[in-house]
């Protein structure tokens, strides 16, 4: 495994202001790279992100864009760390890619929310089943284990946090987290999870997804899509989500502090 | 002017659990909402954001992808708030919005970085122009006066912050906040103030975006597009926002927090 601090930070001359007085000190910055990603030998996206995990965060993306359906799909991945590459061949047709490509309008959205909230009645594999079950029918979890989840992600991420403003996502079995990810992005964070879940063919059905920060409707609409029956936040989730989360039948937990936490949707989930 | 807390927050009910007690109370939840723009009646893009200044949410938005050059382009903008939509109109060429269009890639990529390095060779007006003046040449801030505006912006914004995870941005003269804009996303509350500024024919050049989330290199993207001279934060700018803004001509300060601030480019638009 890479030295978790590897990279993460660079140092730069800055000038420092206290009151009146005035300084050209160090200081360290939390560093943001481009990662391009190349399917099957033509470039298809640039994501600006932090510079660990790359191989997870591209798997993530194409899986939760639809092209990339399971580890058996994946052909080939190579990372050039240094050129900010990821080149990734799976078995998906040109047809299919610009077919995909189509559905969403084409233009930079940067940091924000685009999904339709139509993308719900697309969920891979869940469309126009009435005998589908219910996501994670078997996950219960106690108050304090989500606790003790919360309490253990923010703990691990503190010395990466020390920049400011990095964002750190788990994923966890009701007694320990499994593995973290941490980036300058909220949903790269989340992409890596789920792109380190489909690395190592672990099932998500029966997991919890952790996160530092704000639920919106995209990361629900993510957590759908990957059958997740459980988000747990440090932070507050919007209206919207909640509004799909119940829709989707996730579990959605939300200001996990110390040993408080509010639940949203689908409380029987959470036990004593 | 709207009332700022009209439709800011939704009231649900959620059990919240303290300790080993667990009791069914209302909560207030931020509100998130789909915003369908329609440019010369196709639909465009759908983003996710609090529901207040949709006019210059999709004005900024537009301007920002190049589409709307400004406020004599726009011949037309109607927002139907309850069905989520804003209507515009301009002189674009299908042409053109198709030619933009297809300069990105066209998967969704929810709330994260994606444009281009590239993207700083092609900002609007200052292409192969060798005599063009640097940005804001004239611009001379006080240390004192950042403090103040940063100090503004926070208590601006305090009532809002109240259900957690909203960011806040705001458009400065040296010696006062002109007006501001919060959202879900911290693009949307920038593209609202561009969006803003551009509804209000207000020059850019000899002004000051303020910020209280993490600068990313998006974030500075966006303000050399717009010729901001100067971006400053509450929170942590990233290495990439640090070279793009060392290039752009940006001064960037960030971390201004009581009467503490960093200077990370071009400082000497700061004085005492």
């Amino acid at each position: 495994m890479e030295n978790l601090n590897s990279g993460v930070t660079t140092e730069v001359e800055i000038e420092r202001v206290k009151e009146q007085h005035r300084s050209k000190e160090k200081d360290l910055l939390i560093r943001e790279i481009p990662l391009t990603i190349f399917l099957n030998e033509q470039e298809f996206v640039t994501l600006f992100c932090s510079p660990q995990k790359l191989d997870c965060l591209a798997v993530g993306f194409l899986h939760l864009a639809g092209l990339l359906h399971g580890k058996d799909d994946l052909k080939e991945i190579r990372v050039e760390r240094k050129k900010g590459m990821v080149f990734i061949k799976t078995g998906v047709s040109a047809g299919q890619i610009e077919k995909i490509s189509e559905k969403k309008t084409g233009i930079s959205r940067g940091e924000r929310e685009t999904s339709s909230v139509r993308d719900l009645n697309f969920l891979p594999g869940r469309e126009n089943r009435a005998d589908i079950s219910p996501l994670g029918a078997s996950l219960q979890v106690k108050a304090g284990e989500l606790f003790e989840l919360m309490a253990s992600l923010l703990k691990a991420s503190s010395l990466f946090k020390a920049t400011g403003g990095v964002h750190s996502a788990a994923l966890a079995r009701p007694d320990k987290i499994l593995f973290l990810s941490e980036d300058i992005g909220r949903h790269n964070a989340i992409d890596k999870i789920v792109g380190e879940s489909i690395l190592k063919n672990i099932f998500l059905s029966d997991k919890i997804l952790l996160s530092s920060g704000r639920i919106s409707s995209e990361v629900v609409l993510k957590g759908a899509k990957v059958g997740l029956p459980m988000i747990i936040s440090h932070s507050a989730p919007t209206s919207l989500s909640v509004e799909l989360a119940e829709k989707a039948g996730i579990t959605l937990v939300g200001f996990v502090r110390g040993r408080r936490l509010n639940i949203y949707t689908h409380a029987d989930r959470v036990v004593f």
